[in-house]
């Protein structure tokens, strides 16, 4: 397998799965954000020029969280997903969908406002509202997280997706005083040694 | 089994995929972006006031794409999503991702710029960029759908999320003038009868 992958991006998330899954995988770097993935090349494996994509013998997968239910039903032996008969099934699937859905917009949105845009053109009025929706969407978290140690029962591959988009708020500036069972949440993830060496790439 | 609704939202696939899967529902109609979101009561069956929630004998599950997931996996005897080792199963997984990954984010900062924020709020350098990174993002759907009727093999969930999607982009302007297959896709879509009478609801 070969993981296109950049430090700092959702690529961590694939990195840190296939290294909980002890799969063996290739690598291809590149700085996130660079121009390296709007080559006409880069665009031939991934059009919208993102990370990270799965080279899986030749199938080729893009989007996180695809990648990781991907990987979850061919390689995970029934681990990392609860069973689509079990009580946790549903639960699963939603925190599943819950990183993309509700919190990486108002980040992606911070990120931009903050880092990407030269600083002539960024306003501070679209920082400020997606900081506070960044962190609004972290309550219901917050609330899940109460008397649970992962999203789902065991850890999940939710865990890699809507767990990364979590320590991805508290990285930038987030503020999980308030928010007890975030914060456990996120130092229970980064404890974790599959997550370490994914973070090391 | 018991939807919450708002016409016009990401409730109408869910709607959409129970009509194709011949499932008897419930309705609990809200108007798009109201105040009946926002009660405690409601807050109690999704913390972020947000449609669609469906109530399944008590399991309640939100966020559209999981809810899609677990109706398939639950009561879709087969059909809706291609088998695990099906060499569409990755096709799947990766379309049915790509509308809260790639258009829905660029789609919900067009709509608050042009329709939420009040007038003196909004800026047209931010809903310009939306616009153009929402049509920039059906360019991979455009080259994926040539050839194709369905995102992935025969009609799945993938068409009610990413394809709803496109729909709504056709909706707020986009400019589907430069792209055949997804004009032609979002018809296709859009003559289906399970989705006639979702918008009709």
């Amino acid at each position: 397998m070969l993981l296109y992958f950049a430090p700092n991006s959702r690529a961590v998330r694939t990195a840190w799965l296939l290294f909980e899954l002890d799969l063996e995988f290739d690598i291809q770097r590149h700085k996130p954000g660079d121009k390296s993935m709007r080559t006409p090349e880069f665009r031939s494996i991934n059009p919208n020029g993102r990370v990270p994509v799965l080279d899986d013998g030749g199938t080729r997968i893009t989007e996180s969280t695809a990648i990781a239910q991907y990987l979850v039903a061919r390689y995970g032996n029934g681990k990392f997903a609860p069973d689509a008969s079990s009580p946790e099934f549903p639960v699963y699937l939603q925190w599943l969908h819950y990183g993309e859905g509700m919190i990486m917009g108002p980040m992606s949105n911070y990120v931009v406002e903050t880092l990407f845009l030269p600083p002539e053109r960024r306003s501070d009025e679209h920082a400020g509202r997606a900081f506070k929706l960044m962190a609004r969407s972290l309550e219901a978290v917050e609330s899940h997280m109460e008397g649970r140690g992962y999203l789902a029962g065991d850890f999940t591959a939710a865990d890699t997706i809507t767990g990364h988009a979590c320590m991805m708020c508290a990285r930038f500036g987030a503020d999980l005083s308030s928010m007890p069972n975030v914060e456990a949440y996120v130092r229970r993830l980064t404890s974790r040694p599959a997550l370490i060496k994914a973070r090391e790439l």
